[in-house]
């Protein structure tokens, strides 16, 4: 498999909006969801065969991933699901494929609450999966702009585990477990949502040392991390592994998060410190990501 | 070029929405777009390299008619297009190429005034290019539904223009011009849903055998067609061709749609009449499409 780097990413991105105004937005391109003007927040998530997933998926695991992949993109923003729109490229028309793949959608929309409402169906020489989907704010929305020096950084669950299934030969099976059904912390995310003191929140999906980054760029300050204290170990997976869909977050140095996590099921860590400076963080950057212009 | 079978796409729907409750939606999969129950219109489109494109047409057209598709959808349902949300899968990063497609999506996004809101980008062995495209009704939402016994058939435009570019070897410029840069009737869509006095509608873009028989499966009527009316002749092309992007809709039998519709700058063409029983209309029904359970 071939996941994409995300220095490419932002390229393509920033390439296309430099070209496009977006006049309606007040959010807009660059935090996990869009918020229109109507108070709807929406988000899309595309997976392609080989790029995201390989015979190690069941048709039933792709489409529970995809649909987590935009809760765990709503839930960073404090945002509930609430209806999805759904695109399936299929080679052919394989009826125990669709069939599985509808399970394992089904599965995923009681999931999260939130209902398929529409799609397109189309012929392509691999499997295409594109879901996007509209939910609505609990609350003031989290974004990944708002983290001030001082702030405490923490984490939901435990980092590395589902980047095992696709760094390792031979991962255990609770890594390929939660590679085929991630678990987005929704109700922890709508949780410290209505707490109202997250200062920036994102949702891990291209591993702490991308994710977090992005974190520090988007807001202008760096962060310290205490590796020891990261949920998961020290060892390269929990930077570099991706598809954690757990939720990063700051909070002011103070105030404690955990009880409205634990609440929820979920365990929350603080991993660190934001500093005063974007790039004076000293956490590790894996060889691939480099961002063209952002530090 | 491959452009999927209607029959199968009907199928993966139908094995998908038996599975998956949709309890949300007032309107729901099956018609053009879906309404939310916030009164937002959404629809989605995807194009696949080699299924719907191939090398006539440039990044630019490719975003155009990404963009065009889907607000055709909207506007069939008599809503304006508001936000937008790109994924976009690509084999490598070309800063060309990505600078051409974002130029023609700038420039459908200003021709119909919607806003690109967020997105998603992934490496893929092919071009993919899914929009999802929010707007909302100006009056009542039309729909497929609501046509009867007797009501006046109508399309605008010119039928079969497009389709040439992909059925015939050697097509003229002009049906490659149409091809690439589709024109879907917005503003006579919007017309039409302020005037209040259409019974059904619907896009038409897979071609007026496939779509009409839609039309009148959703209503429970038939349609009784008069060949020789429909513009653009009665060649094979207007009936199977495709890509027409025009509006298909009734009205009452002595309504006349034409003055709102050539008040946009389009044409407004009666090409039939509505009859009391599905399947008795004899139009032709090319030998690619069987409607498993719905004739």
């Amino acid at each position: 498999m071939d996941r994409p780097p995300p220095d490419a990413e932002f390229d393509v991105i920033a390439r296309i909006t430099s070209r496009v105004s977006a006049g309606l937005l007040p959010l807009g391109p660059g935090d996990d969801a869009a918020i229109l003007a109507s108070g709807a927040v929406w988000t899309t998530d595309m997976l392609v065969q080989d790029t995201h997933f390989d015979g190690r998926l069941s048709p039933a695991d792709i489409a529970y991933k995809a649909v987590a992949a935009n809760v765990s993109d709503l839930a960073a923003m404090g945002a509930a699901p609430q209806a999805m729109l759904l695109s399936l490229g299929l080679p052919d028309a394989d009826g125990a494929w669709v069939d599985s793949f509808a399970d394992g959608l089904a599965e995923a929309c009681h999931r999260w609450r939130v209902a398929l409402v529409g799609g397109d169906t189309v012929r392509a020489a691999v499997v295409i999966v594109n879901i996007a989907m509209g939910g609505h704010c609990v609350a003031r929305p989290m974004t990944r702009k708002g983290a001030r020096e001082g702030d405490a950084l923490w984490v939901t669950g435990t980092l590395g585990v589902a980047g095992r299934a696709w760094q390792e030969p031979h991962p255990p099976e609770a890594s390929l477990a939660a590679w085929r059904r991630p678990d987005p912390p929704l109700d922890a995310a709508l949780a410290l949502a209505r707490w109202g003191r997250v200062t920036a929140a994102m949702d891990l999906s291209d591993g702490l040392a991308t994710d977090l980054r992005r974190l520090t760029v988007a807001s202008g300050v760096g962060a310290s991390v205490d590796v020891d204290a990261i949920p998961g170990g020290s060892g390269d997976v929990v930077w570099t592994g991706g598809e954690d869909y757990e939720l990063l977050f700051t909070t002011g140095p103070s105030d404690d998060p955990r009880p409205h996590v634990e609440a929820t099921g979920r365990r929350a860590t603080r991993i660190g410190t934001m500093t005063g400076a974007v790039g004076d963080s000293g956490w590790p950057t894996p060889a691939w990501t480099h961002f063209a212009g952002a530090a």
